[in-house]
């Protein structure tokens, strides 16, 4: 119901995503009449795979997370995360207010055992292929105990999403032991004790990009500045070399060969914004997808949950974590 | 003495230096018989503008901060600031050790009266120009105080470099006020408060390249990450160019033309590495060049301390402090 553009975007792309994904079975949470009515504009719905549930409240964007807790019982975000509860529906799709969302979340789903916080957790391409990173924002300050966890978590999650001994670092501003905060210094020492955890040790902002890890591991206030920057500094580049070769023939050649390359580049550094970010650690599949996301980011979000159910990732999750965190 | 490379290779970039800048007069301090062998290679070096300081202890790069204050009293870094503070010298540049270099200012300089800590402080590109963003990497945990002198300083340093009315913004994960850790939202209540100052809000990463704030403010632990993060996906891009405008005729010669330009922009992602950072806050110029600069980038770092130094940038810096920080 939400979103930077609310019902009006985010319907049809998931009738779209119904149409092209044969095994989906949707369930749209929200004002039940608003919903019937975009449905109804749509010729050849397969209702059989689509259902509506009503849900009268919505959570705006800029509403504080304490507010969306206290109040508003019967918004689509909590009711549908209360089906998930439920066991009606195997993963929750957002691109709902994410402080909200992670809150009601952890409140409706409850973290595994071990977790403290969820974290939000995306891939960002690199030199050598994928980085998985994580916290994107949902944990403003982190102890040295939420970072470790984290890092456990993203160890797990990318062996499950198919990597084989994910190498796991720290994000922070050198590579020595001395270097950084008390928090990142003293989660290195929680993690060199871990066993079943491929610790490679501090990693700076160069390295995650050259690909020195497969798991980057930072606070939600450090991986969402870094995920918005990386995003906009791909744009301003785009836009750098679409003004410097608008000029001469060959020039423009090079604008029409570089472009499409840098715009593909660019959607692969917003993972948020175009592929949907996990939420990792709850009991139970969320993934939010950006509130501008269009139909293609909803479906590459819908497809993220889709590989999440497949691998049964909160079950897996829990029961790697039972020896890695809760005996820890 | 120190730095990525030493004196073998900081000796020549400062001779080639004193040939390109008239003004420019310099004083080395380290092991002098090291560096007299050094200088005596070069034919033609203008002794009359170059002398050297005897030292006879190194810092590593490697070592401790708090070590490095302990021992060492004849540390070439210490020594170049103790001509500094007896006003025999003018600014003082270092490749070395940025903890200690940071650590022996504070001890031998002082900072200036109302501000607790320095913070370095340099320019990045944008989609309109520049942006100077500070602290760079000095000071791994700030509390909203420290954040409200960066942001101080950051505008009165660029505007003593030149800018109108420098747009102040303070690097958060969203722009709303609910947004943002404890720190970044009482530095906001500080700033809103502050006269004189044109605190324009939160910034986001994205908002940063696109040019929506000329001084950026935020912690050493991230503004370290963001740099480095930059420098890092800027080198990937180019590197992704060149992978992939290697095959048919026409693609190469996207490369021919585009990768020039991808190097200027690398070049200008890594100012700490490329230019030289400043330190703000002290009574004295210290400009920090990166340990791997080649004579380009020390070159860089000396034209930066003698742009501080025209504009007499401690005094600047030290009476409009006292309006802004020692009476708020």
């Amino acid at each position: 119901m939400s979103g930077d553009s609310g019902p009006r975007c985010v319907v049809p792309a998931c009738l779209a995503c119904l149409g092209e994904i044969p095994s989906l079975q949707l369930v749209l949470v929200g004002q039940a009449p608003l919903l019937e009515e975009l449905i109804a504009r749509h010729p050849r719905v397969d209702r059989a795979r689509l259902s509506v549930v009503h849900a009268g409240e919505v959570i705006a964007m800029d509403e504080r997370p304490a507010h969306a807790l206290r109040s508003k019982a019967d918004s689509s975000m909590r009711v549908a995360l209360e089906l998930l509860r439920e066991r009606q529906v195997q993963a929750c799709v957002s691109a709902g207010n994410t402080g909200a969302l992670m809150a009601l979340s952890r409140r409706v789903l409850k973290t595994l055992p071990g977790v403290d916080r969820p974290a939000m957790f995306a891939a960002l391409p690199t030199e050598q292929g994928v980085c998985h990173l994580l916290d994107l924002g949902a944990n403003m300050d982190c102890t040295a105990e939420h970072l470790y966890q984290f890092a456990v978590m993203g160890s797990v999650a990318a062996e499950a999403l198919g990597m084989e001994r994910p190498r796991v670092a720290l994000l922070n501003v050198g590579t020595e032991e001395v270097k950084g905060n008390q928090q990142v210094k003293q989660a290195a020492v929680l993690l060199q004790r871990a066993r079943g955890i491929n610790y490679v040790g501090f990693i700076e902002g160069d390295g995650l990009y050259r690909g020195e890890a497969d798991v980057v591991v930072c606070d939600g206030f450090v991986g969402n500045i870094l995920l918005k920057a990386s995003e906009g500094l791909a744009a301003m580049i785009a836009g750098e070399v679409r003004a410097q070769f608008g000029g001469s023939l060959a020039s423009r050649l090079v604008g029409v060969l570089a472009l499409p390359f840098l715009r593909r580049l660019q959607a692969r550094l917003a993972p948020a914004r175009h592929n949907g970010a996990s939420f990792l650690g709850l009991q139970g599949i969320v993934v939010k997808s950006h509130g501008a996301a269009g139909a293609e980011g909803f479906r590459s979000a819908i497809l993220h949950a889709q590989a999440e159910i497949r691998e049964n990732l909160p079950q897996h999750l829990h029961d790697r974590l039972q020896t890695l965190l809760v005996g820890h």
